[in-house]
């Protein structure tokens, strides 16, 4: 580290500046202080280790700091929340530079203007690689946050977006030497994915009844939202929205596509996929399944043939 | 890691359970959900990483996380506030066991039970070190936090409990091979603080105008309390708490008391002291010095000589 902690702190609050609504103190003091609204708090906490789930050298540091904030907000819209607040804890390695950490809040900031949340506090620690920690705390209306574990027998099963982006995105970029714009896209999914905030409100006020987001793959997260509810689940493979470069298995099973998957009562799904429907006409949100009684996954081919679905995903111990 | 991650988590589920007020939703789901008071939020994160704050061969499990929980309810304790919510990103090493992982949260639990606040989300990731990045959701009274920037020329400075008693027991540990009672003490003191939460809000009460804790040293951190209230200070050396293996060096230059500085009136400090005597007899807050107008800092020693405090301490980064 070229400059000290003091030193880099006084940076960090000159690039943070900013009276934020409902901040008293922010960055700078033990600790920040905010005023809450009328709901109840949504709080999550997400690291991303460097060696795990980031390449120093095939990222740049803005979209590392923007990513690190999207992948917790990611959490507090499955709840059908708003972020609010932004906290990171930051372990930095010696070969870390001042401006390396300047362009990583940057990054940070982005994503929090653009979620219409603030960066309000944090931490540096000095560690062998670099880990950031971060916290988000939203705010839903009270009693009314949509946990993985109010999926009903009959309820409607639905996805945001297009599943199996960024698993596409990281085999193009590591398997192809050059790429067309659909390939860019789909590592641009990978690098700086979004969270869907807005989508999960809209679910939210459509009664879902369960919401999960998709960050280890569709079935791996399915069967945790099914064993919360206890309940059992039917896929339509066909009706899975795939990204453009995306295979069905890493639709399926890649993770990080940070969509989210929501259960509804069928009548409350049709019109909650009708309103959910862009300016320009792209369907955000598709149905692609129902909720079953008992524990069982099954996934229904094109031709009708059933077969149970095999959860594939990213266990991190394993 | 001898188990996968969604057997882990179910693990932790099981050691973290039971009601708590105000918690709607818990370990387990995207996010936890909890119902603020009417209070402000008080906000703050802090990570321990193996082999910068602590040598997973040198402390127990349950001490390093009870000590994780403990640095960051400082913080809040440094602003006046309860803690009230805990959130953990877990790094952890491949090997690392399952045992080792329920001790360390039986330790965050202790913790949390002994400040009366719940463990209530976390995340768990694969690194090559361990990283605790802990983050507590606390609640003041509203407007009434006590930041750092308050101190006004003519404030009395006072600190609670012991100064040194960490970096003694740090030194005793590495330096000697049998232990005296005292000599345990100190060790226990730098192995297992104690946030001083019933002490910050004490002098929140009596009308604390600035506090902070201290972590990295009484000089560095006087000069930080200094620096944002715009101040100058002069500290009386023999009126400084040392703890009883401490030398004055370590008393002023240590890190890792998480005792509290804070700044009054000095008719109120007179008041605040005087109260502080608990049923043992023993005082817990102790006049050391005074605040100056200007942004010098000077100590005073028994003679009365006086020369400029060397606000030496900890850089994390230096």
């Amino acid at each position: 580290m070229d400059v000290s902690e003091d030193d880099l702190l006084a940076a960090i609050r000159k690039v943070l500046a900013g009276a934020v609504d409902g901040v008293v103190v922010d960055v700078g003091d033990d600790a920040a202080v905010v005023r809450p609204g009328s709901g109840d708090l949504v709080l999550t906490t997400d690291a991303l280790v460097e060696g795990t789930h980031f390449d120093r050298s095939l990222t740049t540091p803005r979209d590392l700091g923007a990513k690190a904030i999207s992948v917790n907000v990611s959490d507090v819209a499955a709840m059908g929340g708003s972020p609010r607040h932004v906290l990171c804890a930051m372990t930095l390695s010696d070969d870390i530079d001042g401006a390396w950490v300047m362009e990583l809040l940057g990054g940070m900031r982005e994503a929090c203007d653009a979620y219409a949340c603030s960066l309000v506090g944090g931490n540096l620690a000095r560690g062998s690689e670099v880990t950031l920690a971060v916290t988000v705390i939203g705010e839903v209306a009270r009693g009314r946050a949509v946990t993985r574990a109010g999926a009903r027998p009959g309820d409607v099963i639905v996805v945001t977006g297009e599943l199996g982006s960024a698993a596409a995105g990281r085999r193009i970029r590591a398997t192809q030497h050059r790429f067309d714009e659909g390939d860019l896209a789909s590592i641009r999914r990978a690098e700086r994915p979004t969270a869907r905030v807005a989508e999960g409100q809209l679910l939210a006020g459509h009664g879902a009844t369960a919401m999960i987001d998709i960050s280890d793959g569709l079935g791996l997260d399915l069967k945790r939202l099914c064993s919360e509810s206890g309940v059992g689940a039917r896929v339509r493979i066909g009706a899975v929205p795939l990204g453009s470069r995306a295979t069905l298995e890493e639709a399926l099973g890649g993770g990080e596509d940070y969509e989210l998957l929501a259960t509804l009562p069928s009548e409350a799904a049709a019109v909650a996929v009708a309103s959910a429907i862009d300016e320009a006409g792209v369907v955000r949100l598709r149905t692609i399944g129902e909720v079953l009684a008992g524990a069982d996954l099954f996934q229904v081919d094109s031709d009708g043939a059933e077969e149970p679905l095999d959860p594939t995903g990213w266990d991190h111990f394993q």
